[in-house]
């Protein structure tokens, strides 16, 4: 019985097993690097990825003569496949290794090459009839199908985060809408500041990933840049010279993605400051995402000795000992997750910077950090919309509460009285725990009609005209207009 | 004699120096932040960019009838003494600051008073007639003011920074096609790759920058929006509803910068978003320098033990105990540079994510730091294009013996006779230390004018019609017509 | 026929699979996390340690009369089954999770409990006879049981990092003494400087490694304190006064690890410095294997254009369109694991900082990163001992002329003739591609038989003592020594 | 007139002024340098580090009859009046520099030389009597003198932090007693938890920097291991065999600093695992005080719709238009501290990395960013005691009644009538906003003696002996002891 087949490659020959779609030099890959224990077969996106360029290869060297019509119908029959979600339990290497992808375009070569000849009828490893690298690598090199493999995956997978994205600023936009009616104290520095609507805050945190949704696509613009028909630096070598073009075309065919061919190959294969770039504006989206989520965490805070103007749905049991206890488990792992992106935004910067001369070898590395990245912020955006946002509910009360209480009221004074008398009357209500409308009143600075103009809540939430004030600095031509209208 | 007047805030009373124009809160502040050592005074674009901002406000104030003519004429004069670069050294707190920028106002607001105060003929202090709160600072907040002079400032700095980038852009590119004829081996992973011209390295990393010009640029584009009208919390409490409109009108004015307004003034007051995206910028374009200048450092290793392609200028005597050396000390010292940068983009980002509800209190070390990156930058790139590039020599003998012996030449054989028998050509020669070219004109795979054709090096630097062979799989349509031709 | 039993908590009912031995908690928090798509089963190490933790804490209460006999002796042998492995499958909820690993603590409870329940002779979820917190989590908080679960299971994960690290070295120390007699020139700066050994080479490496050991084991060595007793925040409410001295010698007996109790347990509860440490000494031995991989990649650069001094071991073909080039493919993802090292250190600082109060709600993310720090550290190890080091074979006589052939000889000449005169020789070397040995014997500087003697190669890679030169400034004791000697 | 003397070095001639201390080599980098616009001078630790290092050298070399004691004797006068403060003006260069450093130790080379021309009667300039090279810097190479020498400063200025530290922690622990018998709620992940008082948390803070100072003094330990007899690469090439433990020992007797000498030092000249174990170790300070402000701010949040519980003391007014508001802004600016020391530890771990083979050039940024993060971190470490903790008060009234009216209290129950009572409670007081103490009364789950006394303050804030409880499912050894008491 035998269940193994001998494969050959320039380092010598192993056994490979028999009904194996990949073949030697897969196998030593997976020998070689045991570094994550995650295999390429968990990144989906890449093996589509990398079974597009396979096809748009073949495609182009086939029709520059370059390649037989049957050993490209076989190889874009077998990409087909890989496209359609089969044979990825073939792709075994770790996504994290050496030689800047070249094992894991190896694998994909290797399976498609072995799928194509399956299909051509012949027995897998079989390869005087169709070569892993003869033709399914032809015209191309590691150099230039990794990476543009590596863009497409990440156009892909940035797609679903930013569909992650607008249900999660549609989730806060609809909850603005809901509090619009919602006044509270606003707060700087942790400090009570000036009125505002709960609305005005949630309204804010949509806009803010809104802003973000719109960097991310700027981000992905880039990353449509490819270096196909650079191979090995760059310099086109053993590259038709229309292959370059034809490639990219039938690339963009088959994705439907509206990718570009680098105007520098030279620069394009060495280059990966677009990783940088996108992995900036992934930590920005993070860092947003969490100072929103640390906000949340706030002004959930209490029950009872905290500020507790909002309550998060109750996704679990809080505590192990504090029965009834309800913790914002949602915010704190979205958190996590940010904290995440900003440290593997740190690996890809470091990884970018390790380029050397003609190549950037530490691209898987880079590869596996965004895609981490991009996916736990999707799941992350996913769950905050789901499990949280969209099931807060606002304390009214307490909030009306805290800002008739508040001293931050007296900022609406300032234009009236002056800074100073504002800031006297502030320490008074701090000394005396009185109101400040109740001091105001008292000392006569203002009568109560001008008093309630100027404290009433929706007077306070945006700009508006002033009304005239006998202590007011200038008589200004709009406050007499006012007071003739 | 009395060399002090005595000035009061909320806090009590103070004696300030006679002569000072800042007043009793830059004093405190002063005193309060001991941190950098480094005082507001030593960034000049930020004092310029807070005194546009009060120069507009006053303006807008007065066009809206809230302050009068006489005082603001004052305060637009004082503000443009500023602007010209007067009375800087009264900008004594420290850069690094708590209270979210409040102290650089404040010391701007007094600054600006007092002159204004002199130049109406009072005595400094005497803010019965100028005050730098409600008259200076009037319709202001620290937190639109702060943000919005940060941002025009950064704004005037990106701009030399790109500066400095175009001249580094060019100084490569002049190499580039100085460079030109100068065939080398390329190197990917440090190994042997295939043959280029060093033209083609130097102008890889000409448009390397260039993208990076590119990438500042639109960065610089995200900069543009400020929140002026904001006031306290984004609701414009206490400004005049045309206020924001006309300041920002008028400080387009007179800044000539294209700035807009914040759609969503809550929104734009809390979100440092912008900074984080910036400074991931600013990382990209370090990572890449510092690429470039480890490329730069082992092209010119040796002289005698290392690749010694090139000769950067001599800028110094390298050793206190080598003599002779001569090392690369202009990438080292830009090397440094850019690790710097890496760092202060943590640095933003943490402080960016520290942001809590309506405000981020952390802006002066986010400025701090973006400063501290861009000016680092704009010298860096200013140093390594004058003190280094624009000085380097080609080892043109060397480079062409390199590629001559080296085993790489193979590549260019593989459409020819297969991956599979270059690479034992390749093993031979490494065995036996012999050339490419003979070992193949031994094992007669290819005729000596095939394989000079192959091997030409104008040949081998750019993707061509390839020459057909009796080993090549398919006799290409494209073969028989040139075999035609 | 009945799958599910129903089982409810706080939040109302849920239904569970019949035969899960985890319940309702656990359930829940699996739905609520969706992040990293690894569920804690992949950590068996942490499982494990939560085992040794309630088992301790079993037998402590039992001890102290709180817990009977027979549930005590019950949950003692469910936990030490995990210990040997079993059940870790039911270890359902994402690795990283919101509420501060009580998904993580309320697994193991619901796990064990059902487990007992079913040694006892009850069916699962019948928890009248034994209840996961009232019993299984009884005198703890997951804010004591977490973090003494997540140390202990650090340090085991530690002393296996130690141990690969120790082979690392010792494969560094056997190539020391392997290459103790291969000259060659040693690179400051990337430039040519002064000769040395290989030998000198591999033992620095393997000293530097070496010295990492001991500051993970010093770092480990504060891993040791637990806080177990502190239950909620410290104060050790709802424990008996004897509980946190019983409950950690029990953990000391069962684990063998000299465990200690936390002085303050207000402090070690809201403390996650030790892993700010741990983690920065990760992050010190990535940088110094990632310099140790540079190095190796350096020096075995080529093979023709390069340093190509040494020459590592080939693991797979290199490229996939140049036959015959060998990469370094093991010291380039030993560079990415540092890389990855690094950010997560980045990580696990600000979710250090995100600490509020009485409690660090981020130590799921610190706990993940460690984890994968330590683990991919240690497969690196690994790796690049036994499938890089260990082969590595040296080029003698490549090495040898590098430095016969370099002009870093004229150091050796520096306290015979001076630094000028010595300058001067190297500048006519390079001008002139002459030998330091002849141009010094042309201007009659020094004789032959001195020259011989201090470029001796074994008088160049140590101190010595100086012969006398006529040109020496000063005479001295010791060369008047040796002249009469 | 004549006001320059000319110099040369192996570049060529240079005009000094004539009255510079510093000559050529020292001007040519001044002008090579323009980076951070920070000159060696401001670090005054660095130049008397150089100034030791040059000392003990002079000293060595006459003690080992290499330099005549009339030379000697002009160094170490030269050197002390370096230490003792003078001539710092002379160091120019800017603190990051390429070469390694090769600029500061010529700096100080030619600073030296000069000083002791002029002291043994020679004109500056006159190096035929005395060389920078030759003598000043006789066995000695930047390579370990700029180590050595940053080693020393680190340690010096390492001193003065864990001084500054040990003020803080005093403070805190002051405080700590002073709110002994504050009672507050203990919170954790925001949320109300259990009681504890406000000592313990104070207290708790000062344990938590007493801890760091152990950390930080661990750290030191390291740098005091020198590579001084290194010369270029470790070797000792050029040195006396004597020279390297000679020159330590009289290092050690100058700075009165017990340095050792690395038992390797071709490692240790190569290494700088020490700076990245430093940088660590500040980096947990960092966070761990950005934690407590964290901390500070969130407790002393109000003063009207915040937490409210302590007071910190006002520092200056806190904004430019809310009168009367205070905000915490020392707190605020020590986080920004924290987050420029993160940002720096990643600026030294890119360094470090970017070593290669035999020396790491990068050190100068790694000496820069230690000595910003040691220094801001003083500086932080003083403000805070000084100007915030210290006069930090408790609002106890607000601490009690925030326990009185919490909900949990009902953690304390858990043991007397279990968990899922216990919820149920919890439960009821949320809905109904009653208290935990009447709905307990009411159901009659626990008599009015057994709840005051489980609800009393004291026996809340740590663990005790538990009274027995009907509900209490086992009746324990414990319980009937003290029944019987």
């Amino acid at each position: 019985m035998n269940e193994y087949r001998m494969e050959h490659d320039s380092l010598g020959e192993i056994l490979v097993p028999e009904d194996a779609y990949y073949g030697v030099q897969t196998l030593r890959a997976r020998d070689n690097f045991h570094i994550t224990g995650i295999p390429m077969a968990h990144y989906p996106r890449l093996i589509e990825a990398l079974a597009y360029v396979k096809l748009a290869a073949a495609d182009a060297n086939a029709s520059l003569g370059l390649l037989s019509e049957e050993k490209s119908r076989a190889i874009v029959r077998a990409c087909e496949e890989l496209v359609s979600g089969k044979l990825h339990d073939q792709f075994v290497v770790d996504i994290v290794q050496g030689g800047a992808g070249t094992s894991a375009n190896m694998n994909a070569n290797e399976v498609i090459c072995n799928r194509a000849l399956e299909l051509m009828g012949f027995k897998l490893g079989d390869y005087d009839h169709l070569h892993p690298l003869n033709d399914v690598n032809m015209s191309q090199s590691t150099n230039d199908v990794f990476p543009s493999a590596l863009n497409i995956a990440l156009i892909l997978d940035l797609r679903e985060l930013m569909d992650a994205m607008r249900v999660l600023q549609k989730t806060f936009a609809a909850k603005g809408l809901e509090f619009a009616d919602v006044l509270k104290m606003g707060r700087t520095q942790l400090q009570d500041a000036v009125p505002m609507t709960l609305g005005q805050e949630f309204t804010a945190w949509s806009v803010m990933i809104g802003e973000d949704v719109q960097r991310v696509d700027e981000a992905e613009d880039l990353v449509y840049e490819i270096n196909m028909g650079a191979t090995a630096i760059g310099t086109g070598l053993n590259a038709h010279p229309d292959y370059a073009r034809t490639v990219t075309e039938k690339l963009i065919e088959v994705t439907t993605l509206n990718l570009t061919m680098s105007p520098d190959l030279v620069e394009a294969t060495q280059d990966t400051g677009v990783y940088v770039q996108l992995s900036g504006v992934l930590k920005r989206v993070a860092v947003k995402l969490s100072k929103i989520c640390n906000d949340l965490r706030l002004l959930s805070s209490g029950p009872r000795c905290g500020l507790n103007e909002i309550n998060l749905p109750p996704m679990q049991p809080g505590s192990s000992i504090m029965p009834g206890k309800v913790n914002p488990v949602i915010p704190e792992v979205v958190n996590q997750v940010a904290f995440a992106v900003v440290g593997n935004d740190v690996t890809v910067s470091m990884a970018s910077e390790a380029g050397q001369l003609e190549l950037n070898v530490m691209e898987p590395v880079i590869g596996y950090s965004l895609f981490q990245s991009i996916n736990m912020l999707r799941r992350g955006c996913l769950t905050l919309a789901d499990k949280c946002v969209s099931g807060i509910t606002a304390n009214r009360e307490r909030c009306r509460e805290l800002v008739e209480h508040s001293i931050g009221l007296v900022t609406a004074l300032n234009p009236h009285i002056g800074y100073e008398k504002s800031a006297e009357i502030a320490k008074e209500a701090m000394r005396t725990g009185g109101s400040v409308y109740q001091i105001v009143l008292d000392k006569g600075y203002l009568s109560k009609d001008e008093l309630d103009d100027i404290l009433k809540p929706e007077n306070m939430i945006k700009p508006r005209y002033l009304r005239c004030s006998p202590d007011r600095v200038e008589k200004t031509a709009l406050c007499e207009k006012e007071a003739n209208s």
